[in-house]
């Protein structure tokens, strides 16, 4: 456990990919690199962006208290990568704008791209280090979208934060539950009970899908946007026991 | 958090009942007695006492890491309150011998006894202490089928973990559901996503109908007897932070 006094550094950048380059960020313990030092990948929501007030305080404890380099990325949409007509809008607004079907529809086509965001991300952050070292992920609701499919194809990412997203008998792709099925990292699954967006049956068939053999689901009640704060120390001490601490 | 080679000490006594002395069990400190020191009720499992070694160790382990005192009592047809047909039979060998049926049916039908007998065990040990502290409750399974009731009727216990333990449909009784919406302390529910015992679905339901507003559920892979360590520490976890550390 790192001091609580750690002074955390915010280092912006730019990963190169075709097409569309992507803003990155990295919160870290100020000072020289550590060989070897924990790295979790944190993946925004719907609507949210890779510097989002949740985000951002998320990035700079996993440096304070663990003393791990936190990595978010503008997901594809959303950010710096926003569509022009929809800048200026609220979340809110810009699931109204498309309506909540389309919103999604459009979000699940650009799963392929995501995956390659975060694993074109996740290679020039490790090229950094003088020793890489063990790599989680934390993303709820279209963090979890993207980041099954990213589990499942991405093997060096060791443990992982999931929730707030389910699967629909409707689910247009099947790839997603055929992802979910090949996820073997360890999962801490968040569920809100009272969910508005992804209903509870949804919500455990998709923990009930994922292939990992140490999983653990947290419900809790409240609706989407209502996590307990309880339940982010315990995603944060999750990540700490099984990342386990910086060597450096 | 007390030293962790506090000494324990574990006084065996018996609390007077009309019908049935009660047998019962306390592990504390050793030393003199701390006023206002926290107060768990552990309530064991069908087929199990007082002192099967789980709750033993758990006894042993409230006391030395929170300073607690932990109280467990032989409920009614189990340890030495067991049918004397039935002594000498393991757990397994007494289910088998009744039907799992007859079992259940037996000991919901013990339930009043029960509750009364928890009741009665409290105010024992709370007459013995100077000031009496914040009592919690733990019991899975058995453990459960009596405590919901027990925290329905018992407005002194302020924070519970259960589990392993469902509604059914074919409910007889009723009361049970009634007893679950009228819990309002805090509750850690404890569900094994495969547990042969109670379907996964009557689990969740329990954990619904529970009145609490502070609720959250843990489930993980495998059957009823395989609750994962890391569970048992998030109880302990759990009764700490909502019964405080011992004030003495």
């Amino acid at each position: 456990m790192t001091d609580r006094d750690t002074v955390v550094s915010t280092v912006r950048f730019t990963v190169p990919r075709p097409g569309q380059d992507v803003p990155a960020v990295v919160w870290r313990p100020a000072g020289p690199p550590a060989p070897g030092r924990p790295l979790v990948l944190l993946g925004h929501g719907g609507g949210m962006h890779k510097e989002s007030p949740f985000f951002a305080r998320l990035g700079r404890r996993l440096a304070r208290e663990l003393g791990y380099a936190a990595l978010a990325i503008d997901l594809p949409l959303h950010g710096e990568r926003t569509p022009p007509a929809e800048r200026g809008m609220s979340p809110l607004q810009r699931r109204e704008h498309l309506g909540l079907d389309a919103w999604r529809i459009r979000n699940a086509a650009a799963t392929g791209q995501a995956v390659g965001d975060w694993q074109a991300a996740l290679e020039a952050v490790r090229a950094q280090a003088t020793r890489p070292g063990p790599v989680g992920y934390l993303g709820l609701s279209m963090g979890t979208r993207f980041g099954v499919p990213l589990l499942a194809a991405e093997p060096r990412i060791g443990a992982a934060v999931l929730g707030l997203f389910g699967l629909t008998e409707s689910d247009p792709e099947a790839v997603f539950a055929r992802a979910a099925r090949q996820v073997t990292a360890p999962v801490l699954f968040l569920l809100q009970w009272d969910d508005q967006l992804f209903p509870r049956p949804d919500g455990l068939a998709l923990f009930d899908q994922l292939g990992s053999p140490d999983k653990t689901l947290h419900a809790s009640p409240g609706g989407h946007f209502h996590v307990p704060a309880a339940e982010i120390d315990a995603a944060v001490r999750f990540l700490g026991a099984h990342l386990g601490v910086e060597p450096g």
